[in-house]
């Protein structure tokens, strides 16, 4: 008979709070480890010209004979972007969901990986086994098609993870969230419930997709006589089926605009997760052969991304469409926190030429709200809770939901990346911290810019920099040219060749003084005497603090 | 008998719609001019390093002997801001009521101006005659006491600017807005309405600022026995005076924090708009004297503004307050745009120290919604609409109010900033553009910083610098020194120590090259092939462009 073990399950998000986006979790079992989701984030604001941020996976790395696959619960960015740059690192399979292993390819495709991954597409209700995990995939709801959660089965028992979800009882393709399964396994007893908690402070129920298809069809009537420009996400491919019936019902052409809208369109019809009618679309060139009260454009932008195409149209720079009077722009979508004010502009651009601007109505929520929460912790009834999937004040928020229904408070456990938790049936406590970490990528750099780098960024971009330039003569430090001032950033230097003459004068009296006292002085000396000496003088002038860089050369 | 004049009045926002928060119009009738207010803009996203921003005054001081006066509508930065920055150039009086005028002594006084400034204080009711202009003072409603509608008499005709305001028939202190005197001034005949816009796309009624105070009794009530932290703009002066009532009535010691917060209170106390009974206002010292949940602080950071009290608090370096488990923070407040997510930052920093944050409910906004407006359309009847105060949507939506209410389409008018409106009885038309624009405040600086350096700046920050210097002998343009190569905020030198070596030899032969080539070449030749070599070189390695600075000296 074989012995019973004393292994727990160890559950360790490598992204997570602090790394907003980065979803990222291993769960480990003695030699297992699968790891659920592998977003990237968008930079913060201070992380000046970074393109993206992706996870320190360095526990995978070390781990790596035990990492038996990628399990994907959707084809966001914030769950998937970030493979093309861990697989090189850490080449295991990667199992999905049809239509999100679809848009992994893609991005796999344009960082030619596409040959180097293994995959697999796995059906709802399908189980994987990974070492001595097993995962089976559960049918949700969500703002992209395919949205799974997962069941992850282990030796101590049964987590869930809901991915992304909401409930939507009539959606507008597939399924709806297979909550009888949700209630057979907990009806098995689950041990833990990870949950996503994006709109854990709202109270009452998300709205079905199907109602933004209503209000497709009332904002076309209403606007039949005009050209319907409507902005939306790139990768909800339902919004877009919407989009098109509303269309095809008053007899419009439609034009897909924006790249990434292209590509997942394009994917989105290939595996037959969209349906349009022939003669629905057309091409953007043909605009010119339709009169402008019969034609649709759905386009990106709904961010206000200042190089995505309905920001372009508002700008005025877009190559094939021009904002006219009457056109009527519809925001199918809601700010992401951050970018009110990015929105806000392109609505202003697009007012301000005239177009009829509708910004409410047309959107709903992929995320569940309260109650859907409580539904699923009802028909789970974890022993441990774990709100996953965002900022503090909404994990805080799902953990009182748990709380309320009847989760024990000692057994919510909001975790920080890295936070190693070690759970069994009969307790679950925080064990270890890994090593986790934001990576961040500019260009083709991935990890090469750090923190001396940003602050140095910073510095630059908030005063400009000072360089000052001198030759010595080698050997006898005889200051043989300079000291010379180049500024940039800092003021327009035509506006103050006085200030920049008086400078160099101070300048060149501090560096002889420093010489004469010492004609061997050492250079960083020098250097220092001239940082001191500069940011003094600026400082008394501008009240500013320019970075100051003195290099010196010896000939 | 006197001729009839042909003479229009002319209206000209000299900030306005391009430059928001820069609230400042000029009233022109003849050889008189009356300005409007005099605010400044707090920088967008892309003015880096910018502290703030002030309108191009060039038309008031082209036409300064018919400057007769600022009259000013209430205290706001956005609407007095400017002020100290252009009386230096503008040295007339300032008209307002006693709390505006209070607030603008405390700023005439940290820009030593107060002695060389004439103002004079205005009672509601009290007309002043500014050359053939008269402006009468109006009581209305705002989120600062003592704010002001100007009913601007001309010999054309009657012009009502409503200011910033709402309608709130149960104001904290003083009077409600004075709608009889709208009514008959109404009565009288008004040529043109200027009126708020800021709340124009909001259907309904904006609430009393006395319910906020009903929120913080529950709120009191709820956490009485818990330390409460309330954040708000330091400016709403009933909104302090609510907190202390509800402290008062629960027994709570108050401290004010914040430099900005305790400056208004102060003044507020001086000039009688605020009540504070006895043994209420402590010290923030004496904080330990008490139990917690005997103490309210009411601090700045409602913003989520990073060097304001709360958010020092919430980062845990605020040198007087730590954040505990169990204390209550409340904001008083709602984001302004673009604020999102900084106040969001803080609510979570603040969650995780286990304090208990409440962001909705205890908020009122003290601009006008749709009815307000409606209202004041109603009782005024214009000829002319000219929305203000505002982005262009919400001018937009003021617009389509004043249409509804049988403003003629023709004659609502949404002004760029610098356009010239003749009116008079008969029509009104944009007759002229005169010089605007926004003149950047950098420390000392006033308008040294223009689009070449903030382009720069925004060049620095993406990419960084790299620069390059090498020395040259006099006459013979030999290679005495370099290229050495010197970056800042390009990538962390120590970590690619190969990449500038291979630059520096890539370098060495464009520029040895150059020179074999031609050894009088021009330096600007030199420089030429440095930055594209550079260039070249930086993008096929990296796909990054930090600037390329060469600096070529001669010994």
């Amino acid at each position: 008979m074989k012995k019973q073990s004393n292994s727990k399950l160890k559950i360790i998000p490598i992204g997570g709070l602090e790394q907003i986006g980065m979803n990222i979790t291993a769960f480990e079992y003695e030699d297992s480890i699968v790891v659920v989701d592998c977003g990237l984030a968008f930079p913060e604001d201070d992380m000046l010209g970074i393109d993206l941020v992706i996870p320190d996976v360095t526990y995978l790395k070390d781990n790596i004979e035990k990492v038996k696959g990628f399990v994907i619960t959707h084809g966001h960015e914030d769950h998937i972007g970030a493979l093309s740059y861990v697989l090189k690192d850490i080449n295991v399979p990667i199992y999905a969901t049809k239509l999100t292993i679809g848009i992994i390819e893609n991005k796999l495709q344009e960082h030619n990986m596409l040959r180097s991954t293994r995959r697999k597409v796995v059906s709802y209700g399908q189980s994987i086994n990974l070492g001595q995990l097993r995962i089976e995939f559960i049918k949700t709801n969500h703002s992209i098609q395919d949205a799974a959660a997962l069941a992850i089965y282990s030796p101590v028992g049964i987590v869930v993870h809901t991915g992304d979800f909401k409930v939507d009882y009539t959606p507008v393709f597939g399924d709806a969230i297979d909550l009888q399964r949700f209630a057979e396994i907990g009806k098995k007893g689950v041990l833990a419930m990870m949950s996503d908690s994006t709109n854990a402070e709202k109270a009452g129920f998300t709205m079905s997709e199907r109602t933004v298809g209503v209000t497709f069809d009332h904002l076309f009537a209403e606007h039949c006589n005009s050209r319907i420009i409507i902005a939306t996400f790139a990768s909800n491919v339902d919004r877009v089926q919407q989009i098109i019936r509303s269309a095809c019902k008053y007899g419009k052409k439609v034009v897909v605009e924006g790249r990434s809208m292209v590509n997942i369109i394009t994917t989105a019809l290939e595996l037959g997760y969209l349906d349009i009618p022939k003669n629905t679309l057309i091409e953007i060139d043909e605009l010119k052969n339709y009169p402008d009260e019969k034609t649709v454009i759905i386009t990106t932008g709904s961010q206000g991304e200042s190089m995505a195409a309905l920001s372009r149209m508002a700008a005025d720079i877009h190559k094939k469409v021009t904002i006219k009077p009457g056109d009527t722009v519809i925001f199918s979508s809601s700010p992401i926190p951050g970018n009110e004010k990015a929105v806000s502009r392109v609505v202003n651009e697009l007012s301000q030429k005239g177009a009829n601007v509708i910004v409410r109505d047309a959107h709903v929520s992929g995320h569940a709200c309260q109650e859907e929460l409580k539904l699923i912790y009802s028909l789970l009834k974890p022993k441990y809770a774990i709100p996953v999937h965002g900022e503090y004040r909404h994990l805080k928020a799902n953990a009182a939901i748990a709380e309320a229904l009847g989760v024990e408070k000692e057994n919510i456990f909001i975790m920080q990346s890295g936070d190693v938790l070690a759970i069994d049936a009969n307790e679950a406590k925080i064990v270890d911290k890994v090593q986790t970490g934001a990576i961040l990528v500019d260009g083709l750099g991935v990890g090469d810019v750090g923190n001396i780098v940003l602050r140095d960024r910073q510095h630059l971009a908030e005063d400009g920099i000072m360089i000052v330039v001198l030759t010595l003569e080698k050997g006898t430090n005889q200051l043989l040219a300079g000291p010379d001032i180049v500024s940039r950033g800092f003021v327009y230097v035509r506006e103050s060749e006085d200030l920049m003459e008086e400078a160099r004068q101070v300048l060149y009296e501090a560096i002889e003084n420093c010489l004469m006292s010492n004609r061997y002085v050492d250079w960083n000396r020098i250097k220092l005497v001239i940082r001191d000496t500069m940011n003094d003088f600026i400082w008394k002038k501008t009240k500013r603090k320019p970075m100051i860089l003195p290099i010196i050369m010896d000939v």
